[in-house]
């Protein structure tokens, strides 16, 4: 009709929320230590993010006041070091003090016990709440005007909608466009399908 | 300095931030019936709202699922109805479909099983999600520019900070100046005593 679209017409990729409820990331030495050796992580399920799963093999965190986590869920692949990411409820429940960190950044962060079916494995440390990101292709980044390190905000709509500030920018050209949030954000606000959402500056 | 004072530093009463776990609010026949006739609520604690408090009783909740939760915290004083406010993450925890409610919009919501030592009380209906609100005095409803039912924003700082939006205002000239979240909420944002905190419109 002549009128200009509106900018979000232009976007190169749609924009995904995805809630992360607690899980961990181990390495293969800690998979085998509790499932047995030569065992591997089995895909239960592909996540949004390429070569990403959740796998059907799940873990029994026990915490420092002996109270228990069940069917923790395990991400695959495997990686480079163990990481337990909860949520503050979660942590509060347990007892755990635990630190915000970007993925990866473990040192000094708790550690905790985890039981699975052929043994225990005892992490020296690792368990965190992971900082809210976005993972962006690099033709979102120039989209949205921001850099790997920047952060952005995220509006979610609705009847209990909020804005989430300090959004982490992580730019890589294997990512596709998606915001992870733990259950406390995406329950604070309730989170549904159908939540309209805006990523901004 | 001849310079002009901080808008904020004419503010009525100094912003209050709470976050409010989940509790229930009974009627005096609820409480003899979980405590024994005759027994009414103590004091455990005065809140900040003149008269409020929590109780020294708690309830132990049974969901749609048999799942529980213990030392269910009680706030009294009685009321003309029976309500349980959770958060979602609770309410996912139980078993619930919980609705977003203003306290004592009751109907229609789901009911529990509530048990205490002297005996159990079924609650037909009245588990929900309270709506974020905030209480004002009228000076202070003058001083931001609303009234009751406007909605107000509140923006808490630090490393996850958020906006919460869609906050309800109460204005009474019994009210104190404070805003209620609940443990979502509150552990969106890692909400401190220190956290920096901005009521506005």
């Amino acid at each position: 009709m002549g009128k200009p679209l509106p900018s979000a017409a232009s976007a190169p990729n749609p924009l995904v929320v995805n809630v992360r409820a607690r899980h961990c990331h181990l390495t293969p030495e800690a998979v085998e230590q509790l499932f047995g050796r030569g065992r591997q992580l089995t895909v239960h399920k592909w996540l949004y993010q390429e070569g990403q799963f959740a796998a059907e093999e799940t873990v029994t965190l026990v915490g420092p006041r002996s109270r228990v986590i069940s069917n923790l869920r395990i991400l695959g692949p495997c990686r480079g070091l163990n990481q337990v990411e909860l949520a503050y409820t979660d942590a509060i429940a347990l007892g755990f003090e635990v630190p915000l960190r970007l993925s990866g950044a473990v040192h000094g962060a708790p550690g905790c016990r985890l039981m699975g079916p052929a043994g225990v494995f005892e992490m020296a440390e690792g368990v965190i709440r992971a900082r809210r990101h976005a993972h962006l292709h690099p033709k979102d980044a120039e989209f949205y005007g921001v850099k790997q390190g920047d952060f952005m905000k995220l509006r979610l709509g609705g009847e209990c909608g909020l804005v989430l500030e300090r959004i982490l920018c992580r730019v890589d050209p294997a990512f596709k466009l998606e915001v992870h949030i733990d259950t406390d954000e995406g329950n604070a606000c309730n989170l549904q399908p159908d939540t309209a959402c805006e990523l901004f500056k």
